[in-house]
């Protein structure tokens, strides 16, 4: 884990943010190539889920909605950790955190009446000072709250959304009006979402500043929901295997009846082997009608589905595939992450020497393809490249380096994924080819300068 | 303006957010045409300014960052809105409003204790109550703030970011050190910034969420500033002829030398004659080096550049072009609508009819193509139109739509902007070939099927 966070940082992929500060609370910025890679996932995950299906529509709803919101979703009243303080040392803990690391024991759902008697009947050692003397247990409510306006009261206050969801049940009426879609059919929104975690940590798998793609996918509460949810664990289970190499570190894990949330009467974690253990990747759950049954009740409108076939009216029941894009993007980045050893490239010094590489997926590769003359002190090579980097990069991500010889500049396009490097060389102003190496193979070819754009297309398609 | 509006609501482009809890606060959700517009305007950008560019990267920074950072941009102390309340109705004003809206006077610039003396000598009259008697002129900041963490004290404050630039200034050391840029440089982000407008308004114009694009170029401080900043002038409004059918509509104005924000050498604010007049569609200021010199103050880091060729150490200046993405969507909405006297189709009826057109340029209209079959109830043509509209499907964004006349259909896919229409009617079945009809013409050509996905390949770039 350490090597992907320092080739992260080394390589423009994410930065902690606002370093210059000391940094700021475990939140982290993406860098040229984070960026891009974020994006290409992005696209990959809309072009699969929203273009190229007839089912789903897309949605951007606001950060900030009206507070009512977090009432009728029960953010407001159960949207909490557990908090105890040491008297002692004034450390905090997540107290089901504190319980399951002391007694090995899964606290996860007891309240908080019971987690303080456990902590005090089992006394519990501050993993700080050693000292067995808690507060009790204390709910703390983990959504970020604002002010909008000028005065700071009570009725000013406003919450950052602790997930897109909620956006997508306040639109569906206003989506059912305003577009073609019929029952089954899907919403699907990518955006930030904010959680005041108490321990944030692993990178960017659990920050509290995040990015979420989520679905609600809208079905007739008579539709046979359990295979609609197999067809949606098949789909974003196939979508996986597109971003990814290896989807044998993917695993489901159903939540218990007992682990369920009240609303859900299915739960399935599709989990990741992280370099730091296994870990939700997303979530895929069938969460009847409470949401927009909450929303009618407390707002008052009538959120009913009309069939205009049967005529029959009823409110939709949900099936929600909901992807955290950070995780993902960990997910990719773990996934890519290889140590191979190689001969070294220049082959006076002989020997091997150990490259990493990153083999994205080329639809995800923030850079597609590299330009190098040969020598940097040699005009006509950089002029030629040049040449040939400015065709290129209006139609693929680019890059130009003549810094350093060769063999670095290769460890460097390997260490940010680019999955072809093209080399200018005094052949190539005669014979009008270039030498295009791969990524994974490292083998090399010559390719005629006018067929390169044709060439890479092919390749990365 | 309210024909747009009410076009935006109507067909999916933009909704009041919040809208089952009566709206919130002028914030506004993409509906499925607003989010494929809008993404289809960032990719513009995105392409414009850093793919095909090979002097600029991306960056994607949190939006919650180190309180430090308002200290050092200034923004604790100094972005502000000036704020009078009717002390006899209690209605809040900014006080430079008030003051422009009264005495036709600019006080933009002015003091608060300048400004409660005009209101007070010019006995200015509240515009709710008609009464002259208002508080003192007081300073609001405009910062959204919240807490990080589980206390609500002053060391907890965290502010929502209320513009994406320092993101910039804060990681331009990280990108020095990571990639391979060299001074002329530029970073763009793309953003959401967050202001607690006391007067937000016009629709998508103003409010107190938003998605900024921006840039800063970094440059050396013996650069020939004004020519680079010519050279930003022009290529921003290349960008802008890439997305407006009548670029007529957009003026300069230059901020003169006393309205300069005192760290600013130059400003001109890049105007558009939205349907309620010209206002700023996007700002471009030359900052000299105050951020990056503010930042280097207060955080302690060594900001320098050195030029690896001449070996000089420099703190470089910038110049910032700043766009917002709602305003400029709000720019393409008013430019697409179009209304025209167009014959009734179906040529029973006779007679003329307005139709409403949005003539996005096809690279950023939501749908690229429409498919229809000419009737619902005929198996075969539906069939054959699900088929064509299945394969184009993976190739552009497109739509299906079986309901009611093709007329209505037309009419419909006119207000969301769609290119072209294609048909299937009887003769489809025997000749293979399609009707395809033009938005902007509204000619019709048949056109065989195997040829579709050319022809729009080749008519949409």
């Amino acid at each position: 884990m350490e090597k992907i966070v320092s080739l992260c940082k080394r390589r423009g992929f994410v930065f902690p943010s606002s370093e210059i500060y000391g940094g700021f609370s475990s939140t982290y910025d993406y860098g040229p190539y984070g960026v891009e890679l974020k994006n290409n996932i992005k696209k990959s995950w809309w072009k699969f889920f929203v273009e190229d299906r007839d089912d789903v529509v897309g949605l951007d709803g606001a950060i900030l909605m009206h507070p009512k919101t977090w009432e009728a979703s029960g953010h407001l009243a159960d949207f909490n950790d557990v908090l105890v303080d040491c008297r002692k040392c004034r450390a905090r803990f997540r107290a089901d955190h504190l319980i399951a690391e002391s007694l090995n024991l899964d606290a996860e759902g007891k309240t908080k009446e019971e987690m303080t008697k456990i902590i005090k009947e089992k006394k519990i050692k501050c993993p700080i000072c050693g000292q067995s003397d808690f507060t009790e247990a204390r709910k703390f409510n983990n959504m970020f709250k604002t002010f909008a306006g000028v005065t700071e009261d009570k009725e000013s206050i406003v919450y950052l959304r602790p997930e897109t969801a909620q956006a997508i049940f306040l639109n569906y009426k206003n989506i059912l009006d305003s577009t073609r879609v019929k029952i089954p059919f899907g919403i699907a929104q990518i955006g930030k979402a904010f959680r005041n975690e108490i321990t944030p940590g692993n990178f960017i798998f659990r920050t509290r500043e995040f990015e979420q793609m989520e679905i609600e996918y809208f079905i007739s509460p008579k539709a046979d929901w359990k295979k609609i949810f197999k067809n949606w664990a098949e789909s974003t289970q196939e979508w996986l295997g597109a971003i990814l190499n290896n989807t044998n570190k993917i695993s489901l894990y159903e939540h218990s009846k007992e682990k369920l949330s009240h609303y859900s009467k299915k739960t399935v974690d599709i989990e990741y082997d992280f370099p730091f253990g296994k870990k939700e990747l997303y979530g895929l759950a069938y969460r009847t009608d409470y949401d927009l049954s909450q929303h009618q009740k407390f707002s008052g409108a009538d959120l009913a589905y009309r069939d205009s076939l049967t005529g029959e009216k009823y409110l939709p029941h949900v099936i929600e595939p909901s992807f955290g894009l950070d995780r993902a993007l960990l997910a990719v980045l773990s996934d890519a992450y290889n140590e191979e050893k190689v001969p070294v490239p220049s082959a006076a010094e002989g020997g091997d020497e150990v490259r990493v590489v990153m083999k994205f997926k080329a639809e995800l590769a923030p850079i597609k393809a590299a330009v190098f003359p040969l020598l940097k002190n040699r005009p006509e090579l950089v002029k030629k490249a040049k040449e040939i980097y400015n065709a290129l990069k209006l139609k693929f991500m680019c890059e130009f380096d003549d810094n350093g010889n060769i063999g670095k500049r290769y460890r460097r396009q390997d260490e940010i994924g680019t999955p072809f490097c093209i080399t200018i060389d005094f052949d190539s102003l005669k014979n009008e080819d270039a030498t295009v190496r791969d990524r994974d193979t490292m083998k090399q070819e010559r390719v005629s300068i006018k067929k390169l754009e044709e060439y890479l297309k092919n390749k990365l398609s």
